[in-house]
């Protein structure tokens, strides 16, 4: 089923994301980073070998990067003014996702929860970035 | 619909990606830079801005390396040999698609045929992919 | 007369920038880099040679990317709610230069009138920036 | 004498590796990664400094992700459908290889036995490769 | 006062630094991360949390090639042989700063000391530089 | 006759080259780079195919930053202060050949003479680091 969905979704899942720009664009680059931090947690939680952790950290940071830089695209590149109008809270809800994966947030913290509040924020993005490719 | 969709898909959309391995891994990621080069071409194609074009040059070029990259992670990070049993062109396909991504196509190419037909063999992978995570 | 300047400001010049967070922001980071897109374009200008335009146009695009990133580091990781109290434009004015050092701005144009704009923007963050150090 | 073997040699080690492509690719480039690779893991071994073996875990982690760059490029860039008939074991060796310096392998391990399999699978690669260069 | 120097001097701190070359050189850039890897073992000093060490450790690694990285970009790109004329130290000096931002330096070391000895051979070059833009 | 040559070498070729350190250096690093500088002109020149030489001349920024980026390397990390006093002229010889590698070199030149001149000055300095492995 997963094939069909995508079969009828294939047009509109194309979005642009180089800053040509092409067009491309889709939040789903933010969320799987975002899977990433909160699986390497799990992982790290599960696991008691030194090694394997420290590696568990220093990649984590490297996906919490990537979220923010997802995500500071959309923003900056993806969004335009009339957006805003019909999402007043683009500015905050950006800011907050992007704190939400920094030092303050997913880098910072090996606390599922705040991986999970990260995850949360992007698919509150993602939720309004497909509504206004309906519009 | 497309959030109904992505809520019901939502814990198997998640793969793993990264090389803890935190087990995330998406063909989407390859796949969004393959429709990037499309576009790319499509805008350079449409355009007669000399800079514009030097532009799409070189934007494409990233773009079409970043797909070789996230086919190379799968390829090597992901799919295991039972996969290669069950799927056993899977060398060949990914052998295939990242050729297609590089100088012999889309990289040495403006035309819009052999971008499509990287988006095609993505696609392949793609589908290939999805039935590993169903078996 | 620099070193002297130098001298007297250093301990306050010293902001914090990477994620750990260190605590060391600088929004010469970012003006650096504006500056660099404003003096490829004028010699950009000032060039027939095709080679050294081509180098131009792609080193610019390098160097805007920068831009981008140093603003939105700032923008993430060094204002806080407070400071959004007292500046309540800034997501506003930090959308707009990143937007200007994009596609729509110094990313896609030549124009030496853009590249001032951009500065000019990155002068005014780095006037709220430096307000906010001695508040 | 090493220079006079590398005069005699000049030509012929010179190959190619970007993806323009211009034709120069050397097997050596993973090799040195992979030697690399090996030499930090004793170096960890013979440390008991805390703080220096943190740094052994991440630089391992950078050099290992090298070594599938390199192997990566060669398969994909430089090896041809006729090599393969030649060589009906590319794929496989390849894919061992590359697995072998990610997270099953020599980015997972701290063990030196695992290091070299990595290294006598790169050099493997690179008898073959200089085998095609000879044909 | 900080807009007020900032504002005199504008035209002048704007150096090159890109190799097109754009003319746009500014050791502020190699001294800004500088201040973050003392800034980085300040925060490493007062913390007992295990992973925020962890992040210390590799985010000072990181910063440290970055020092490395606006040095050496300095000393190739920027001096011309009649700063060494005048400059004799020049290459010394530069070479005992990019020592000291490796291991032997800021990055094999965790000792506030190293850091300022790595800042004040910044500033050393810094006050050279800035005295050829006087000449 | 290659891999014997290798195989009689493999120890003593094997040099050290990241921070860590782990003591591994190669200057082969360097002239593969500047090897593909010269093929990618060569090549450059071979073609009337306007696509094709843009991304020559992007490929071509990236190689010769990549000669710097080694040769910085050598000099700053492998080179002691005892290689200095046997090798008095080391510090203007990686001088000029970064700077042959740069704007002023192989960088802002299509000239095939240009990138023969840096492939011997990264020679010298190949027969150099090979001497002070033999002492």
């Amino acid at each position: 089923m997963r094939q069909l969905v995508s079969a009828l979704l294939r047009t509109e899942t194309a979005q642009a994301h180089c800053d040509l720009p092409c067009g491309v664009y889709d939040p789903a680059q933010a969320r799987i980073e975002a899977e990433s931090v909160k699986a390497i947690i799990a992982k790290y939680d599960a696991s008691s070998d030194e090694v394997f952790r420290q590696r568990a950290v220093l990649i984590k940071e490297q996906r919490a990067e990537l979220v923010k830089h997802h995500l500071w695209v959309l923003w900056t590149d993806y969004f335009k003014p009339p957006h805003l109008e019909q999402h007043p809270d683009l500015h905050t809800l950006f800011w907050e996702a992007t704190k939400l994966a920094g030092a303050g947030g997913a880098k910072g913290s090996m606390d599922a929860a705040v991986a999970q509040q990260l995850l949360d924020k992007v698919e509150q993005i993602s939720d309004i970035f497909w509504a206004t490719k309906k519009a």
